[in-house]
């Protein structure tokens, strides 16, 4: 009996995801690579070529020195490089019982990189602004800290810690410091935002092609200042003609490293400045729009709005097929990402006012 | 200026891979769920419940005793699901100390979750015929083993353990058992091993879709005979409406998910069983060929032939073209894909005639 074809709803409702639309050319990419496996360059080397490109590009953007001398590779997500940055911090470190500290605004992927690595996790507050407290790092951090973690661009608020003053709190503890701008990254250059290898001593960062870099899935990112940090990865890997592997996951996505260089060469910089400029615009623009209800509104700083909606609205939402999901303080969280359109933000708050009714 | 597209070389001289060519449809579908993500389940609800089906499909083919009981989920491949296996009986021993007691022909995957997840690795010798040496896993395991691994088609030679023998002293010793079928689990079906839930006390099986199962790049696939396997694994997620994450990575392949479920509605049984035995013919052949031109061959048991080739020809054949890799003892390695015909054997073969004149 023939199934009807199952297919991906539209994301024409789709506010919850930091996952997009590919652009056209990176679709059109990762069809071509579909069936490649950066994880074995020695049997396909054209995909394991354009994963060098990747990297120096996302190099460029995170504003590295000296893109062609960065290490990385392309992950599978931001899980994977955030796991990758604490274990790589642990493996770098003198003692076997060290600690991250990390904000609790930071991605829940460091709870489960302490689970997988057998690492201390300790996360300190945030101020007033949603931001890491620079205090509560400083006395937080000691000789077993392996890793400082500042997030550009957190999951719950859009907000950026203060990264320099982190990076100064993580070397005078002799620690090193990862930054997690997985969503933000492709926003951030061109914002007034200190994030970047350019801005302060970061060792490592986390800057995902397939959320506003408009790749498609999977394809996160690992960058590295140089190759110390992943050469504490490696390990030897017998059947493949290369030596060794330093990453987490064996095999790895042709399609989504064919489709990160794709997005990046087409995009890279007008078309992501064009992009952030106008999820810009639509975050304000939502976020009046709530306050003009009289919801409380946590101000956007990236394209991300956070409101208290109450559950039955947020219910009814869901039901009416947007897809929105809350903040661990229960507000609604609307991620304004590229294929979130003024029309959409607008049909949104029309369901919104009448379901309120 | 224009760059000239970037295209993946063929499949036509690819004989180390075990990934292989996608079925058409499995592409197709590929092509379809390339933008969701189903390590995001209440955003991207087709590609989640495709992924039940992935699971209850996998559950069929490794003979669960209940497909529908079974846990899992489509992995990155078998890297992510073997290290995750390993997660898993760490965390749910008793012992903080715990060690995993692996054959020497378990894949390099192991050796890297030992490392990531700071359990001990207690490698033991293989047979004459490159299986576990029963006696020497019985001596190696001991109160504070968490989990023996089986390997069901070993990457270096295809072969099979005594995974039966293997599961009693996994069970003697209080221990789980993990078989590790990535490559094999979708030629299995079609022999005499026994190597599935159903013919042993097996606690988590890793099979990968994008291997046999002719699915595209990312498709592994981990299986436990229980919910509470993957229980173990599970941290609670904020800003995803679902409740919690058992995975390794979090942004996941629905080109994989949806990829893996096409290729098995379409290939399951029958197509899987023309292919496995189309394989095995041809490697059949190829070891008849690489015996007759008087090179020491290793007998095929999967489809997987190894020859001891020097050195130079091996080179020779690398540099016309063809993608071959070795073993740890330097041997030349063919892995007979669904992609890999008789005439790009003979082909093969002709080369190989050529450059050892």
């Amino acid at each position: 009996m023939q199934q009807p074809e199952p297919r991906p709803q539209s994301f024409d409702r789709v506010l919850s995801s930091m996952c997009t639309e590919p652009h056209p050319a990176a679709r059109a990419a990762a069809e071509r690579f579909l069936a490649t496996n950066p994880g074995d360059p020695a049997t396909y080397e054209t995909v394991a070529s354009l994963e060098e490109r990747a990297v120096e590009r996302l190099a460029t953007l995170a504003d590295h020195p000296s893109p062609s001398d960065a290490a990385g590779y392309v992950t599978s997500g931001g899980t994977e490089a955030n796991v990758q940055a604490v274990r790589s911090a642990r493996n770098r470190h003198d003692r076997s019982d060290v600690n991250v500290v990390v904000p609790e605004s930071a991605h829940f992927s460091f709870t489960k990189a302490a689970e997988v690595l057998g690492v201390e996790l300790r996360t300190v507050p945030v101020d007033d602004a949603y931001r890491a407290d620079t205090a509560a790092v400083a006395a937080a951090v000691d000789d077993a800290t392996a890793l400082v973690v500042g997030v550009a661009g957190s999951t719950e608020y859009g907000r950026v810690d203060p990264i320099p003053e982190l990076a100064a709190i993580a070397d005078e503890a002799g620690a090193r410091l990862h930054v997690d701008a997985a969503w933000g990254g492709f926003v951030l250059p061109f914002t007034d935002h200190a994030w970047s290898f350019g801005d302060a001593a970061v060792d490592t960062l986390t800057v995902d092609p397939h959320k506003f870099g408009q790749a498609p899935v999977p394809a996160g990112g690992l960058l590295a200042r140089d190759d110390a940090a992943l050469d504490a990865l490696a390990v030897d890997t017998p059947y493949l003609e290369s030596r060794s592997q330093a990453t987490l996951t064996g095999t790895r996505s042709g399609a989504g490293v064919a489709g990160a260089v794709a997005a990046m060469d087409e995009l890279w910089p007008a078309g992501y400045r064009e992009a952030a400029e106008r999820a810009a615009d639509n975050a304000a623009w939502l976020a009046e729009g709530l306050a003009d209800r009289g919801y409380e509104v946590v101000e956007p700083e990236l394209p991300l709005v956070a409101a208290a909606v109450p559950e039955p609205e947020f219910a009814a939402l869901r039901d009416a097929g947007w897809k929105v999901s809350r903040t661990g303080a229960d507000e609604l969280r609307v991620v304004c990402m590229p294929h979130v359109t003024r029309s959409a933000l607008r049909a949104f708050l029309d369901d919104l006012d009448r379901v309120r009714r």
